[in-house]
C-alpha cells in the first residue's frame, strides 16, 4: 500500500514559525514519524512539500496509478484553492485532510475549507499527532474499501 | 486516566438507521470497541448516551473532578446547542468532537458546528473508526498536557 | 392502520392560550375529534403530547414497527430542532406536518421549518381543522402508497 | 356557495410533464374531481387556467361579488408576482394557496411564496389530493367565517 | 406637447380597493383630472391602463416619435419588472415615476423600485395629487430640456 | 398656513457646487422662489439652512405649535441620521422630503433614506422645481387634512 | 405579590465556573439575596433552576394563576429557544430578562435574544446585582401596572 | 431537423435601440441570417418574437413534438422569470441561451440568469454573431445527442 | 462620589413626545428624581442634555478627573455615533447605557448599539425607572470597583 | 491572424478525468481540432497549457504584440484569480472565455467568474465544441473590429 | 502653497488617550511638526481641530479659493459621515486622508472609510509620522498636478 | 539596515499598462528610485518581482535573518492570498503594504486586503510616490522600534 503525504504553503517553516502554536518539531521530523508509523502499518509513505498551488495540482495528478491514498495539509490554500479541490476530484484517490491546529478557533476566513467535501475524512487539532491519526484512519479505510 | 464517551441524539439507533451510511454495528458494539481500545492505552472509558439536550449538559457538568477527558458525538445537537457548548466550556475538561460521516458533504445546515471552537480536536468521516482515532488523539494530548 | 398523533411544546395550553388565534377548544377535544375521524377512516389514532425535545425524539424512535403513519405539530420545535428531523428520517414512517395558524404571516423566525423536507405533506392555517385534513391526507397516502 | 379555482403557468401541462413528480392525471381530470367534491359540499366550483400573469390578475379582480372563495395554484408565479398578491389583497375574498409538491424540498428560489401572507391557509405536498384538502379547508372556513 | 399616462396592474380597481388607503376616486376620475390639468399647461395627455407586463412594454415602445414624455404608475410591477425598465431605457423618452402612497412605510419588498434609476424624477405619497405634481414636474422639465 | 423650509448640509453651496448637477441658482434664489410661490397658495414660508445635525434637530423641535408643515432637504444627513428622523416623528408635523437629483441613479449609499418612512410624501429629481412641487403637495395635504 | 425566579442551563455552576467573569458566589447565595430583597419589597420570591428546555417550558406554564411576575436568566437557551419564548407569551405574566454579563460584548451568537421581544424589561451586565435590579424593576412595574 | 428561435421582450426594438450597444441590424435581418445559416446546416428555423411572458411560456409548451431544439434570447425576462424556466424544463427540448452583449459587464441585476441551469449551453457577447454560434452549437449537439 | 447624567438628542421633548411610549414626565422631573436618589446613595449627580453629537463628545472629554461615573441615554445617536463611543473609551470612566423603551422590540435599525461594548452595564425597558436602576447599578459598581 | 489558446489547471487531465462529463478526447486532440479549424479561418492557433496561476499570467503578458486574440479556459482559476483578470486587462487583447460544461448547473462556487467582465464573449456548455464556437466568434470579432 | 490640516473628533485628546496606541505627544506638538516640515517644503500649513461634524463641513467649504490642499484625520467621523464626504467633493481641493493607527486591525466597523473614495491618497498606521508622510505626498502631488 | 522590496503579479508591466492610471515609469525606474532614496536614509534596498504566488511565499520565508523590513505591493494577490499573509506572519519582519492607486475607489473586490491586518502600515493612492512614502515610514518605524 502506497501513500502520498502532501504539505502545502508555509509548512516548510514548521519548528521555527510560532512554535507555541505549531510545536518545535521541523517538518522533516514530522514526515519521518509518519513514514515510520507507515512501516508498522505495512504501507510506504512518500513525503513531499511545496509552496506553489500549481505544483501541488500536478503532484496530485501524477499520483494516479501510483498511490493508493493521499494525506494533505494544504496550509493556507485550504481556504482559497478551487484547483486543488478539482485535482483531488479528478484523480479519484481516497484523500484525508489534516490540520495541526483547530481551525475553528482561529480567524473567520479559516473556518471554511474548500477541500473537505471531496475528502473521505478530516483530522484537526492534535498538533503533529494529527498526521499519525490521519494515516491510521486512511489505512483503515483502504483495507476495508469503505467507511463503516 | 478516565475518559467519558458521550453519544447524543439518535445515536442509540445505530445499526438499524441507514446502515449504508452509518454501518451495521450497534452503538453497544462501538462502545465496547472504544472501551477495549482504552484498556490497551491504560485508560478506563465510561460510555453513555442520551437524547436529551439538558441531560447531556448535566452529564458534562458532573464530569468535573471525575474524568480527565471527554469524547463527544452530539449528533444533531452539534449544530444547534449553545448550552452543550457552554457546559464544555464551564467544566474545562479537554474534549474531542467526533463524527462518523463527513459532515461537509451533507446538507448545508450540518456544515456548521457550535462545538468545534471549544474542543481541542476534531475527527470526522472514518465511520466507527472515528471513535478509535479520537480516543488515541485525546490520550496523546492528555499524556503530554498540550498539542505539539 | 395505526396512526400516532404527536403534539409538541406548549400545545397542552390550547383553549387557554390566545383563543382568538388558536380557538377555544382544548387539546383533549381536538385529539378526541381526530380519533373519532380516524374511526370513520378505518384507522386507530393514538394521541400524545410532550414539551421535551428529547422525549419527542424517543417517541418517534419507538414508533417503528408499531405505527403506519405519524401526524406531528411540533410547535416551536418546528423551527429549531435538527434532532426531531433526524428521528423522522431514521424511522422512515410517512409523516405529515401540521400547523393551526399560517406560519408565513407570523414572525420571521417562524417562516422556516426544519421538518418540512422530511415529511410527505404539510397542512397549515385551518385551525383545528388542520388536524382533520392532515389525517385525511395521510390515510389517502397510506392507502395508495404514494402521492398522485 | 361559489368557489373559483385558478391554476397558473404550466399547469395545463399536467399529466405530460414529469409524471413521476406531478402524477399522470391531466388538469382536466383534477379540475373534474374538485368540481365533484364541491357538489358534495354544497358548493359550485368554476375551474380556470392561464399562463399570463396579467390575465390572472384580471380574473381575480372580476371575482368580486361573484365568488365566495378562491383556490389558487399559481405555479411559478408564486415566487415572483407582486401583482397577483395585490389582486388577492384588493378583492378581499378568502383565498387558499395550493401546491402539489412540497416546495420546501425543491430549489432555493421556490422556498419563498409572495402569496402566503395574503391567503387564509396553505396546503402543500399531497399531489392532486392537495386540491381536495384545500377545498375542504376553504368551505369549512367559509361556513364558520373564521379559523378555529 | 403630448404626454402618455400609463397605469399598471390593479390600478383599474381604484375607488373600490381599500379606499382608506387609495381614496374613493375611480381611475377614470383621476385620469380626467390629469387631462384637464394638462390642457391648462398646454399639453395633451392620453391615459391608458393595463394589467399585462408585456402590453405595458409594447405601449412604451410605441410611444417613440409620438409622445414627448411619459408618466407611469406601474403598480406592483414597479418592484419586479426588468422588461419595463428596459423599455423605458430603449425609447429614451423622459419619464416620471408616480406612487399614490409612500411605499417606504409599507412592506419590505415594496421599498425597492427597479424603475427609479431610469426615470428623470419621482413623486410619491400625495394620493391622487401625486399625478398632478408629476405632470407639472414633467412639463417643467420638457420646456427647459433639462433639470435645474 | 405657515410652512418651514429646512435645507441641510452643503446646500448653502448651491450655485457654486457642481452646477451641471445642481443648476446655477444659489440657495437664496431658490428659497425666494418657494416663498413667492407660497404667497400665491396663501401660505407663509420661512426658509432656514444649517450644516449641523443637532441644530436641525432643534429647529424641528421648535416648529411645534408654530408651523403647519415642514419641507426638508437634509442633504447627506438623509442617509445617516436617526436623530432627525426621531425629531420629525416627535413633533408630529406633516413633512415632505425633497431631493433635487434622482438619488437612485447615484452611489449605492445614497439609495437608502432614513427619513422617507416618517414623511407624508417624497419629491425627487426635478432640480429646483422639486421644491415648488413639494410645496404644492404639502399645501394640498394640509388643506384636506389627509392624502386622497 | 409572588415572583418566580427561573435560572436556566449551566447557572447551577455559578461560583465555580469562570469566577473572574461571573463572580464567586454560588447560585444558592444569589437566590438567597433575591429572596431577602423581595421581603423588603413586600413580595415573596420562589427560586428554581433547570438545565432542561422542556422543564423550563412547563414551569412557566404552571406559573399562571400562581405568580404575579417572572424573572428569568435562561442562560444559553436565550439565543436558541423558540419554545421558552412561546411559553412566556402563552402565560401572559409580566417577565423580565436577566443577564449577569454584557452579552453585547461577547461572541456574535450571544448578541441575539429570542426572549427580549416578549419581556417587559431587560437588565444586563451588573453581575449578581443584575438580579436585584431586575426584581426592583419588576415590582415597580407590578405596583403600577405599566411602565412610566 | 426543426429549430425554434424565440426572442423575448424589447428585442423587436433592435436596430433602433442603442445601436452602439446592439448594432444597427433589425431583428428581421438577424432572424433572416439565422434562417439562411440553418439551411446550410440542413435544418429549418422558425423565428418568433413576443414581449409577453405568458405568450413565451405557451410557445415553448407548443414546441413539444414539433421542434428538435430551441434557441432563446429572453431579454429582460432572463433575470426574473421562473415560469419560462419551468416551461423549458417541462417540454424537455434541448435549449441554448443567447445574449448579444456580455451581461456580466452590465448592471448587477443582469448578472444572474434563471434560465442557464435548464439550458444545454450559453453563448454571450458576440452581437448578432451570438445567434449564429448558438445555432451551430445546438445542431452539433442534436446530431450527436450529447455534449462531448 | 460624582456622577454625570447625559441625555442626548430629542430627550428634551420628554413628556410631550408620544407620552404613551415615554410617560408624561418631563426631562426636568426625571433628572430631579435621579438627583434625589443620588443623595440617598451618597453621590452627587449633575444632569445635562444636548442635541449635538459634537457637544456630547466634548462633555464626556471634560468629565475626566471630575466625575467618577457616567450615565448616558444617547437617544438616536446610540445607533450611529462612533465618536461618542470613542470619547467614552478615551476618558476611561465607568459608563452605563440607558434606554427607557425596550429597543429590541422596535425598528430593525434600533437593535444595534455602538455604545454597549464600551459600557459596563445596560438598563432598558423600564421607562423613567431605567434611570434609577442604572444609577443604583453604577454606584454599586463604583463602590466595589468591579462587577460581581 | 494569430490566436493563443490557453488551457488552465487540470485540463491536461481531459480524456481520463470523468469522461461522462468532459468527453473522452484528450486535450491534445481538442487542441488539434482547434488548430485545424483555425487554418480554414485563415488564422494560426498556438495551444498551450499550465497548472500554474503565475505562469498563465506571464503567458498572457507575453502575448502582447504577438497575438491578435486569446481563447482561455482557465479551469478552476476562473473563480478565484484576480491576477489572471488583471493580466487580460493589462495586455488589452480581445479574449474569449470558454467552458466545456454549463457551470451554472454545478456547485455554487462555480457560478461566479472573475474573468467574464474583461472578456469580449463567453461560450459555455457545448463540450469540446465550445472551443470551435469560441474560435469562430473571436475571428468574426477580429475581422470586424467590433461586436455587432 | 497653502495647506489646511483638519483633525476631527477626539483628536484633541492625543497624548492623554491610550498613549500605548497613539503615542504620548499632544495634538499641539504634532501640529507643530507638520507646520515645521511644511516650511522646509515651501508651504504654509494651518492647523485646526473640531469635534463637531457640521463645523468640519463648514471649514472645508470655506477652504475654497484659500487653500491648495487639505490633510484630514476625521477620527470616528471617517466611518459615518456622508456630509464631510460631500463637502470634500464640493470644494474640489486635493485631499489626503490620515490615520495614526492601522484601522484594518481594529474593530470591524472601522474597516470602512466613507472618505477614501473622494481623497487623492491615504496614509495609515505610522503614528504621528503618518502626518509627515501625508504632507510630503500631498505637496508632491500639488507640484506635479497629478499622480505618477 | 536592509530592506526587501517585493512587487507581485503584473507589476512588471508598469509603464506599458494603462499609463494614465499607473504612470509611464517602468518598474525598473521605480525600483531605482526606491534604492536611491534608501541610500539617503542609510539603508540598502533589494528589489525583486514575481508573478507566482508560491515564489513570493518562499521569498518572504527566505527573508528571515537577512532583512530588517519588507515593502510589498502584491498586486492582485492582495485580495485573494491567504498564503502570502501566512508567510508575512510567520517570518515576523515589519512589513508595509503599498498600492499605487486608491483601491477604495475601484471595483468592489479590490476594497478588501487580506494583508493589511498583518502589516504595520499602509500607503495607497500616491502613484510611484507611494513607494517612497512607504520606505520613509518603514525606516522611521525600524529606527524607533515602534509606532508613535
Amino acid at each position: 500500500m502506497k501513500i502520498l503525504l502532501i504539505n502545502g504553503a508555509n509548512l516548510n517553516m514548521l519548528g521555527t514559525r510560532e512554535p507555541e502554536k505549531y510545536g518545535s518539531k521541523s517538518l522533516r521530523e514530522i514526515e519521518y514519524n509518519v513514514i515510520e508509523t507507515g512501516k508498522k502499518l505495512d504501507c510506504s509513505v512518500d513525503a513531499w512539500q511545496s509552496n506553489y498551488e500549481g505544483e501541488i495540482v500536478e503532484k496530485i495528478q501524477s499520483a494516479r496509478g501510483v498511490y493508493d491514498g493521499i494525506l494533505i495539509n494544504a496550509g493556507g490554500y485550504t481556504h482559497t484553492s478551487v484547483v486543488i479541490r478539482d485535482a483531488i476530484s479528478a484523480v479519484n484517490i481516497p484523500t484525508v485532510e489534516i490540520h495541526m491546529t483547530n481551525i475553528h478557533s482561529r480567524e473567520e476566513f479559516r473556518h471554511t475549507s474548500l477541500l473537505s467535501a471531496v475528502c473521505v475524512g478530516i483530522v484537526a487539532g492534535f498538533g503533529e499527532k494529527s498526521y499519525i491519526l490521519a494515516l491510521e484512519g486512511l489505512t483503515s479505510y483502504l483495507n476495508k474499501g469503505f467507511m463503516s
